[in-house]
């Protein structure tokens, strides 16, 4: 089963996102054309990008003697032949060069350039998550000079949010702008400031891949007083490019320094300074104060984003070690003492640990894909589902997806330690996963705090939950999981309660990652559920046995202490650890 | 709590070393030498060791154009500190320059070098092993000429075990030994034979950190048909000096090249040729056929070694992150939207991470320690605990030591992920330990297959935890703990029934890693208890409490497969996946 194979699976039997070219927006669309993208990113992907991921690591960014940041000439090509794929402008109006297409299938053909090589696949996917906010929130002249060039391939963006004493907790953020003269909102290219501050964690932060670099800033608009508003309710977000439209002059922008990572070393990570010399013109998007709720429009799809990134390097390290194992032979059966040697996939602990990763990669695309058919979907019980399955598709792909790359290198032994396979490149590439675009605890909170303490949303997953669960009871083979499903929602719904029983945020917060653990684990299960109802697969069949046998048992023990309340963790003195 | 006072705790409050004095072997020893020893090896692996550590990552073992192998200096000056530490014969006897240490101090005192640097401390360890063995197999002729200057810290030793298509099954080894002409057997070295073959992911295989090296290789003696004999029985062990004693010529062994790892990288690792000029010649240690046997002699304690390693190196993780966390200030305690931001300390997620931290790096550590006392104990019960209870020293440190080194890079977010600090490292160091020295897989057919299939093991562990139990029953604040520890118990004898239940081993195989992982956890929950017993530290006891509310309900999770005989394994066909 390849991930070709797999893809259309997912989407055409499963999802079938065919249905949707009977809608006006998707009109000129046909399965045949989303079979035919899906076959020219994959083969586009593994000739022209596959190729550049060893050495997008191997040759970590660096500065020369001028201060530029140095890459491997691979990746440029590879990101000419992701330019040439469309991809950038896959779900954007026509009216901008886009392709239409739904998020689902843009997904799916993303797929195979993150399994290729999620560093230098990073550099697309934030550009074009650049252009889709300035899309979405700019003025039709930002469209046009800041969003256009991205879409086409010309111009890279990046999203700069933390500084270097403000990560998760954004509201404190003291990045600053002030307005540009007296006719500040005379600009044409929109209301002009001048920024000062200091963004890290910024990637595709500098480099010459392209004309030009559209950084996206959230900041702080300076009072008449000359202080910063308080909370997150005082961010903007501001377009600041690397060189000024108006005469390609530098806009006052600086690297400070390289970030140096234990992975995604493909994307060049840095510090930013701007307006240093007080020369760096920034251009608002969207009202004064309301940078976060711009930002956060596109970071559904950033999240998901991340998972199915997640999902595609479990899948990446699942594929290598799958063949290794069919093809390495040691040892034989226990209880056999001759014998030629067999191959290692005829040993039990080999077959779980692919089993696992099967079930991992697999589970995690399969969930990515769905939450894609949300963002297609539009209407408001979708757009509910979806932000409340978005915390789980941003954290379980990572978390399980780093476990599933650990097992690959596991399969392989001592060689799998080595750089002579891309296992260990594909576990410190995943290890990001959990920390960026808000950490695994963040993702817990955003679950037990915002999402799931609305009845609504968790009504409708169950709802969703308990119409696979009765398809499945008429289903033989499926009957015993579909009874092991219900009674994990219905232990998910007592923990909901038991977490939220007091009805303070902060006592529920004591419960959250373990909620989200059970959570993600629960929700995988009637994915794997799902897909069994219109599968015949032997390979799927087995995954998902693997699944319900192996994993879902866990959900009782992480909620064991979210049932019992635990207070340890408000009580504990970090002073006598 | 330093590192310093979670020795002094485990070793004289709860194993009471102090006590062996009283015993001839350890009559020169008083407990106040023993803390003078932690002390300086506390203050050496600090001082001189530790600043070698990021040096012998970054700058990996390569070859000059000689085909030398190139080390930082640093890693030279640093293995100079240990010698000097007296530890390569911290347990050997005073006849051979030997410090007479018991097990359980020696490990407690090699736990600081593993703290500052496993890829520096490895030398050391793999070197005293290898004289532990010759002089535990070898003859006195042996021990003087190949033992005493490794002891000394003159000359390194490394284990050639592994071929490049043999690994786990080593009855499967190709590497040959002919006897060296009709007097072989009159050699004053020993039995002398011409070794030919290839052997793989050797420690220490070559590098110039000493006057000589003294290669212990698994071989087969050619019959006098020229066939090699089948299976395991047909092993037997060899010392093989890089460069002969009599003259100092090289001896026939030759650096094939370096295997390029993930993590570890301060100790060299590499391929060997033995006798490529049919000019290498090996001394046999122990009978025609007992290389195996010798071999697994000393195999108990170099899996504990790995433990400790794996515990030392979730310690030194668990110190970087939470002194971090301490400091590092983000966001405010849920709820509260003004004044200034609090130590992420205060976080309950955490907290969350610290406390599962603690609770294995510490419970590691004990683990390990507990084994050594029964290394010295050397009793015949004591024996059959040790061998029931090492493939969990060795298994448990290091996968839930990897998680704790994944905790402790999440409690730093972003900057954890950078070169900026050691955590990064430890993580790639410390995904070793689940591969070298017989990996997970195997650990868990050891156990499962061979230690707890012996009723009268499972007893004598199930008698100790039962007096934990009841002595922690008459304690309120541990009575629910012991209850818990009881069930797990409990659950343990009936997965270890079911799994057996054809007495078929290779239907008992299908369960052995999830009967590792449980079994594992229950011990872990006993040592905790068993501390808990006699301590009043507020830090241990939450780290206690954490593994008792959040780990141990795992332990049923994981044996639900194992009670229903899960026979998923058996029948997938990885053709299909």
């Amino acid at each position: 089963m390849t991930l070709r194979q797999t893809l259309a699976f997912l989407l055409f039997d499963w999802l079938q996102v065919q249905t949707l070219c009977e809608r006006p927006r998707f009109a000129e669309h046909s399965r045949e054309q989303f079979e035919a993208m899906l076959d020219a990113a994959e083969r586009s992907a593994r000739e022209q990008v596959a190729p550049a991921n060893r050495a997008c690591d191997a040759e970590e960014p660096r500065l020369d003697a001028q201060g530029r940041v140095q890459l491997p000439a691979s990746t440029a090509t590879a990101l000419r032949a992701y330019r040439d794929s469309g991809l950038l402008a896959a779900t954007a109006d026509a009216e901008w060069g886009g392709l239409q297409l739904p998020c689902a299938v843009a997904m799916a053909a993303n797929a195979f350039y993150s399994r290729a090589s999620v560093g230098v696949a990073g550099y697309g996917l934030l550009t074009s998550g650049n252009a889709h906010l300035v899309l979405a929130h700019g003025t039709a002249r930002q469209r046009e000079v800041f969003a256009q060039p991205c879409l086409e391939g010309r111009w890279f963006g990046t999203m700069c949010l933390s500084e270097p004493a403000v990560g998760s907790s954004l509201g404190d953020l003291t990045t600053r702008a002030r307005p540009d003269g007296a006719d500040f909102e005379a600009d044409p290219l929109g209301p002009r400031y001048r920024l000062k501050g200091s963004k890290t964690w910024i990637s595709g932060a500098d480099h010459e891949l392209g004309e030009n670099i559209v950084h996206l800033v959230l900041a702080k608009v300076v009072g008449a007083d000359g202080a910063l508003p308080p909370g997150s309710a005082g961010i903007s977000l501001f377009i600041v490019p690397k060189f000024r439209v108006e005469d390609g002059r530098h806009n006052g922008v600086t690297l400070a320094g390289l970030n140096h990572k234990l992975g995604w070393r493909g994307t060049v990570n840095g510090l930013l300074n701007f307006g240093e010399a007080d020369d760096c013109l920034g251009y608002r998007v969207g009202a004064e104060g309301q940078g976060l709720a711009c930002m956060f429009h596109m970071m559904n799809e950033a999240r998901i984003g991340v998972g199915l990134g997640a999902a595609l390097l479990a899948y990446a390290g699942f594929e290598t070690s799958l063949a290794y194992a069919k093809e390495r032979t040691q040892g034989r059966p226990v209880g056999q003492r001759e014998g030629p040697m067999v191959p290692i996939a005829q040993h039990p602990d080999v077959r779980r640990m692919l089993l696992a990763q099967k079930a991992i990669a697999e589970g995690a695309l399969a969930l990515c894909l769905y939450c894609a058919q949300l963002v297609d979907a539009e209407d408001e019980a979708s757009q509910e589902l979806l932000a409340l399955l978005t915390p789980i598709a941003k954290s379980w792909p990572s978390q399980w997806g780093l476990e599933a790359n650990s097992l690959a290198i596991q399969v392989l032994g001592g060689a799998g330690y080595t750089r002579d396979w891309p296992l260990e490149q594909y576990w410190r590439d995943q290890r990001l996963n959990m920390i960026h675009e808000g950490t695994h605890g963040i993702q817990a909170l955003d679950l037990l705090l915002r999402k799931a303490s609305r009845p609504q949303a968790l009504g409708l997953l169950a709802a969703r939950i308990n119409t696979t669960v009765e398809a499945a009871l008429q289903r033989p083979e499926l009957a015993e999981a579909a009874n092991q499903l219900a009674a994990a929602l219905a232990l998910v719904g007592k923990a909901t309660k038991a977490a939220w029983a007091s009805g303070d945020p902060a006592q529920a917060a004591l419960q959250a990652t373990p909620y989200l653990q059970a959570f993600g684990h629960t929700v995988i299960a009637w994915i794997w559920l799902d897909l069994g109802l219109c599968d015949t697969d032997p390979g799927r069949a087995a995954a998902r046995q693997y699944f319900f046998a192996y994993e879902l048992p866990l959900v009782a023990a992480w909620l064991a202490p979210v049932l019992a309340r635990q207070a340890l963790l408000a009580d504990v003195n970090p002073d006598t650890l």
